[in-house]
């Protein structure tokens, strides 16, 4: 029993998501799984990060099929990139990059093989029309070279230059979650060998300034006060205990991040 | 392994959609798959529109329920539509009757069979104390005269007027989607009669007109400017590349459109 | 073919909803089933109204992950709940009592054994690492007292104090559904005891006053004038026959509401 995801930027008010899941019902028994259909619209980086730090928990097998497509009617390319054990689907934009090199042992095809997409294809929904058509021909084990050839000049993204030094870190905000909290693209991990846990730090942050404290948990402050942390997918996270960071500081995605450690 | 489908403008911040599956799931191992809940509510038309470009896409077999049920209460009845090869459930109310047109070779049952429907049934939800139940039984195969009758005079429902001539188009809007594109109920196949792409088209929508390029992929006009083209379920949008035309115009579902092509 | 229920405050714009699936989907072949994410952030209550309500539809054998969990990181327990036919698993802070209290014959684990977590466990994201790991485990069948010990001193959770008398009643708002319905904790079973339908009552919502018509139907009062009426889910609500209640009246979740009956 396997698995396709869909990650779009389609929203939910439409048919467009269910379009697709009707053709992949049509020629399998896949589980069909929504990672998400509220990317902000036409934000590649955005999607390539949500892409990224899910992927990792889906099981050997799975198909990743991931539409966010300001190229869609162009000659941008379709893409199927293989990993070590799953396979993502989508447009040659960026967008499946930064997963297929979390996931590891990455090689990218182009679609180029009509045989394998469906026979009308709309200028604007290639989701439909060409990346399910081909999850369902994987499912059903065509070999990945009968797609197209292997190419190397692919688009590759990442997420925004980020530069941890040992008295300051930069990047951008990424998204805002429900609760307000604003993930950024700075690693959790280099964070943690250049600045202490509960050590009040300085961030710079859209048009804000503001000194908080560095914590492991949330309650680490008072209902109510900003922080930063290392959020689920390890990376730095402002966030108010119990309340809306980013309402509070007027931040959305694409801002620029400063933080000083001392 | 069936499929079940629902459409719905019940929203996704309760547990109505759910309560529905909860009832499928209880009674057949069918898939539930969600078209979408997020129509405009109470706007049937949308409904309507949404439910037959997607309806197609599903394989023979398939059950659609769909809810958008202003007259739930009142005497209004439920009918089941068999076409060639998928069912749909909901009121009469027209919501089903274009994509039962658009399947094919369509007969309409009304729901009185009391056997065959929840013991409670709530005042206010049809969909699932009778819907999702009389779905759970086609799927177990009973016969549809056991539902109840066949009916002649079910209420019906178009997309709004349209007319195109050689000289104008007109219609009316019937959703915009999360890219801020405008679908209208004006017919694709037949404005590429009596247009040329990449022709300049002059447009009225809600208050406002503007000239545009009739196109067939967003990509012939620059980053920013609006267009005219033919959407990916073959109906009139207008749009923006890479922008929100809704927006922009201040557009909303139910405007008026008119196009002159000279 | 089992089934796992999700219902989270986490929103559907980001990836942390399929990060539990994916878990899910990599140990078992349950059918993942969202009841819904767009709980308000950290509203204990009304998470619980939700999963209270829609619980009873599900089949013998579901599992409900609940995740509406404001203390996160701190030292609140994550518990286990077994009932007559079903289990349901999250925070211990009130979240899942009333549903158990529905469902019948609860009892209430600790998850203490380290064994049926996840090796990595983030401080703020226990849905993904703690609570859908022991589901899968308890789908594949080890011991509840495996899991950790009995308690007895779990958080337990009202909907808030509610009064009927023969002459008033007094609760809360507990949510908005799309339509703009404005769902309160009152009991609609208590309330046919004490007021007949088709009676005129006095409403006090938030700082509004208004007359209206307790119905059985919205369809007894005529298009846009305001009702109350018992909903599908057997509480007082106050609607608009085709229309927004809660916008009119300017509604939102928690505020208080008393009904004069004479």
């Amino acid at each position: 029993m396997q698995i396709i995801t869909f990650l779009t930027d389609f929203g939910t008010n439409n048919g467009y998501v269910a379009q697709m899941k009707g053709v992949a019902a049509s020629e399998t028994y896949a589980r069909l799984i929504d990672i998400t259909h509220n990317i902000t619209p036409q934000n590649i980086r955005q999607g390539a990060f949500i892409l990224q730090t899910t992927a990792p928990y889906y099981p050997p097998g799975t198909i990743h099929i991931a539409v966010v497509d300001p190229g869609v009617g162009t000659d941008r390319r379709g893409i199927v990139v293989t990993t070590r054990t799953q396979v993502l689907i989508g447009p040659d934009n960026g967008l499946l990059i930064p997963a297929a090199r979390t996931l590891g042992d990455f090689a990218v095809y182009e679609i180029k093989n009509p045989k394998y997409t469906s026979k009308l294809i709309s200028n604007t929904f290639h989701g439909r029309d060409i990346f399910t058509p081909v999850a369902c021909h994987i499912i059903n084990e065509i070999p990945f070279d009968e797609i197209g050839p292997i190419i190397n000049d692919y688009m590759d993204l990442d997420f925004g230059k980020t530069d941890v030094t040992d008295k300051t870190a930069t990047g951008k905000v990424i998204y805002i979650d429900s609760f307000g909290d604003i993930i950024t693209n700075i690693d959790g991990n280099k964070l943690k060998h250049v600045v202490e846990f509960d050590k009040k730090i300085m961030v710079f942050i859209g048009k804000k300034q503001q000194k908080m404290s560095f914590v492991k948990t949330y309650d680490m402050v008072k209902k109510g006060e900003i922080l930063a942390t290392i959020g689920s997918s390890n990376y730095l996270e402002i966030s108010i205990n119990q309340g809306n960071a980013a309402k509070k500081l007027g931040i959305k995605p694409d801002d620029d991040v400063k933080i000083l450690f001392s």
